[in-house]
């Protein structure tokens, strides 16, 4: 069933493609904005993110059914505690943070401490770039990406469906994982990575970005993403962040160790090194192609104003 | 001037890519291609690479003014030792490998021992992708890639300004540097990102992989890369590489434990890691953007059929 009335929270650049994408596919009747400043107000109604939208959180979430706060971590939990009090009973509250385990449990522990009537489940819709603000919300491809979604024990059955129809009738691939689960997850595949970029551009010369092809362009995209916005991902995922860059620090050693016994050439250990890393890049090409060079796994694209939540096949789950 | 009779020997996507510029801008009077076998041929003539092709490399070298090695790293030295012996007096060869010194050196020692009145020069275009053959030839981007030459005490400066004139007439910025200094450098900034691509993919679990976006994909798309072609330039380029990967390594376990005191929050350790933490992060976004986003240096685009090695303003070269 299509969402009646849906708040989007901060029309940034995920926030706006959400809010363009619910009312394209028609996966939420009206679709109301909360903003920082009346500017934005025309704006996000001309990019056709929104049916209407306000600066006041508490007039936004008035009467909606589904809210999903699309602002940064830092703000999500302070932006819950003052939309909860306006919230109608059986409001479904979801965010699309980077990390899950801590608000999802303290927006749990906030909702109880409030005796509020509304559920909170986090989400997690892996898309986007390193861009922000509404003009990137066009390029943003929801369609096939994945979306984790957090439940807890807590959780109740019929919200979770909810935040779940959503997402698949705007084209997600939607997942299920604990919210520490997800965090263990996205140290690896996404956080490991931005602090990566940033490592790897901060450790070239000014002769060695000169002289640099693509590669390193790529390679160092992730870089260009917000600061502020990345140190709060790491403060909140810090134990599994951390693991993950010890883990591939001691990878690079033993890496650096292999290609030094490698260069030894002539040698025996050279020609046993040069065979361990041919079947080390072998077998990481052969990784990298299984995900992303394959085609993609058949998720039915939503159908244009069609009864959301129907039009998209139950994608496996848990994987 | 123009070169009269350009030899390509190996018609993959990067001598693919220099075949049809060579023929576009006018840098070359006549391209004649050395190929695997007879197909190989009539594909090459029709994607407008060459003139002509052969499958005799000894023949095709004849009467070349200018012969660019197109072939793996590996292979370079083994065909300048069969080709030097057809090529006429003062014939300039060049190859367009990722690893310089021992090709240069080792070239410069064949023709020594040969007696041959030829000139080996070493060029490293840095551009082009992880793809293969000449279908990708089209994609490859020459025009304000640099490009670095690497002379030697022993280099000729008229076979020098040959080379450089050609890579210029087909629109690259070419730079000078040392074979040892390109090593050093390029080990900074496209072997080490190759085998960190490789690392990447491979500490993914299957779950983290799945759950995954467009940054870890452009960041493990190097993995996609000839893992005998790495293999052999990890080998060609050890020492540097070797030093290169320790480094990132150990910056990787500092950053690790960074993000642990990052994680005991509220206390004043994990201020001021935060502190440090997002300058890192601000200080590498700027250099990103410094190198990759801002409008890219002014190198005048070739003129088509233009006269050659006269179109392109002389770039600053050295940095």
């Amino acid at each position: 069933m299509a969402v009646h009335r849906l708040c989007i929270v901060g029309l940034g650049m995920m926030g706006g493609a959400i809010g363009m994408a619910a009312r394209r596919t028609g996966a939420a009747m009206r679709v109301i904005g909360v903003v920082h400043n009346q500017n934005s107000i025309q704006i996000a109604r001309q990019k056709g993110a929104v049916d209407d939208a306000t600066v006041d959180l508490r007039t936004g979430v008035q009467d909606a059914d589904l809210v999903v706060l699309c602002v940064p971590v830092r703000t999500i939990l302070e932006a819950a505690a003052t939309l909860i009090p306006a919230c109608h009973e059986d409001t479904v509250i979801t965010d699309i943070g980077s990390t899950k385990a801590l608000i999802v449990h303290e927006a749990e522990a906030l909702i109880s401490r409030m005796k509020a009537k509304v559920h909170f489940i986090g989400s997690h819709p892996i898309t986007g770039s390193e861009k922000k603000g509404i003009d990137a919300a066009e390029q943003v491809q929801l369609v096939g990406a994945p979306c984790v979604i957090t439940p807890t024990p807590h959780t109740d059955n019929e919200a979770y469906r909810t935040v779940e129809e959503f997402w698949k009738a705007l084209g997600l691939r939607t997942l299920r994982l604990a919210p520490d689960e997800h965090d263990a997850v996205l140290a690896r595949s996404s956080h490991l990575p931005h602090l990566l970029a940033a490592a790897l551009v901060s450790m070239q010369t000014p002769r060695s970005l000169d002289i640099s092809g693509p590669g390193l362009r790529d390679m160092t995209r992730l870089a260009a993403g917000d600061p502020a916005m990345w140190s709060d991902i790491a403060a909140q995922n810090a134990p599994e962040l951390s693991k993950a860059l010890k883990e591939l620090g001691q990878e690079l050693l033993r890496l650096a160790n292999e290609v030094e016994v490698l260069g030894m050439q002539g040698t025996p250990g050279a020609e046993a090194a040069r065979e361990r890393i041919f079947r080390f890049l072998v077998d990481a090409r052969q990784r990298h192609e299984d995900r992303f060079l394959r085609p993609a796994k058949p998720v039915a694209p939503p159908a244009e104003a069609s009864e959301p939540g129907t039009a998209v096949e139950d994608p496996p789950q848990g994987q």
